[in-house]
């Protein structure tokens, strides 16, 4: 009988675009970075669609968004890409950030879903943060799949998956190899909780205590879906969420 | 009679050197990033000894640190200063980071330490995250001053700042126009609770839902001092921790 030998990822790759938010980013990018001086051997790509610097920003004049934005504020940090989408090379991770620059009406992000739909067959496990996953949504990838996004979005991007089984109660969703979490900060418990799938059991706890980092361990436990009036009975096609009442 | 009109800042500089954390900077950054979208005029330099992209990584060889460290990783994300110690304009609140770079030898930060003793009379505000803190204590700025410090790294960072008050027992601390924040993610929590003492009531609230962030609000609440066995009891210049023993 042939053992099943899982290898550990090594090789993660960032996808980043214009107007990505920085801690989609820089929140699993951190747990990433301690992850790789306790184990090693690991290598993150940064993929975008040219090897100019890539810049956080608020939306375009004209996109809709959830919160009357001001947008005369120079509040920005330009970011290296270290390949593009015709240059990078394999990748066993994807992780993509959510931000308002992924909100952009066609064409703008076509090569961005041209890559992510070549590269998805391709990968042990597609990462998303925020709207990252309403981005990927509109490759059709999310197709059938069970996906969370960014709560105080939700009404305005979950459309853009029409078959997408998007889940509300939740701070991240995973199906099959897919994994996609709430808003902003869930990414961190999301790549946390990924991280303690994936690699050694004390893993995410050395990681999580190394940041200093509270732990949201559990992924139905969300408090921004009922902030934003968001329960998954608005949405039949979705799993009864699996939580408990507990009264302290 | 003169009223006393606060003017909140609007000018705000993050200072970067090769080895800092990345979510040191970005939590504090999406933070500053979503006010900024909500108030507006806010205005972010990136300052750093050139205008060279800064990495982080993972400490030089032969330096110290908390746990056993490989070094054969790639990962990393290079960040563009904007401005140069020479050529930054005034800032009203000077942010930095802490990491393993940050622990480097002299001369290496020799600069960057000039730079902060040079501006820090001009701030309104300094806002350090993890060992960023402990990087300052060596100019001077923080004698006789309560500050803390990453928890994980205290015993070998603390010894930096002889005259400094740490404080164990802090998720952040202030003192006066300083604040200082324990390791790497809670940077989020100090930066949200400088939002609150600065801005509006609402703002903090607001970024911190809009960042779907579950807030760690009380600033003596610091899981991660007692993991790593540290107490104020060990430290007779530190005022007594502020905290109520709950039961539930």
């Amino acid at each position: 009988m042939k053992a099943n030998i899982i290898k550990a990822p090594t090789r993660f790759g960032l996808l980043l675009y214009p107007g990505f938010a920085p801690l989609d980013v820089f929140g699993p990018i951190q747990a990433l970075t301690s992850l790789s001086y306790a184990y090693g051997d690991l290598n993150l790509t940064i993929i975008s669609e040219t090897l100019d610097p890539v810049y956080p920003g608020p939306p375009a004049v004209g996109v809709k968004t959830f919160w009357p934005v001001v947008i005369n504020s120079t509040v920005s940090e330009g970011i290296l890409p270290t390949h593009t989408f015709e240059t990078a090379p394999p990748i066993d991770v994807l992780m993509i950030p959510g931000g308002f620059g992924g909100w952009a009406p066609a064409p703008i992000l076509d090569s961005t879903y041209a890559f992510i739909k070549e590269r998805y067959p391709t990968l042990q496990y597609l990462f998303t943060v925020c709207t990252g996953s309403a981005l990927v949504a509109r490759t059709g990838v999310l197709d059938g799949k069970h996906a969370t996004t960014n709560k105080n979005a939700w009404d305005i991007v979950t459309p853009w998956g029409p078959k997408v089984k998007w889940v509300a109660q939740a701070r991240w969703v995973t199906d099959g190899n897919i994994w996609t979490t709430s808003g902003v900060a869930a990414g961190i418990d999301g790549f946390l909780a990924w991280i303690e799938a994936v690699y050694p059991p004390e893993a995410a706890t050395n990681v999580a205590n190394g940041m200093e980092y509270v732990r949201n361990s559990n992924s139905t436990n969300d408090p921004f879906a009922a902030l934003n009036g968001l329960t998954d009975a608005n949405n039949s096609t979705n799993p009864s969420p699996k939580y408990a009442l507990i009264v302290i």
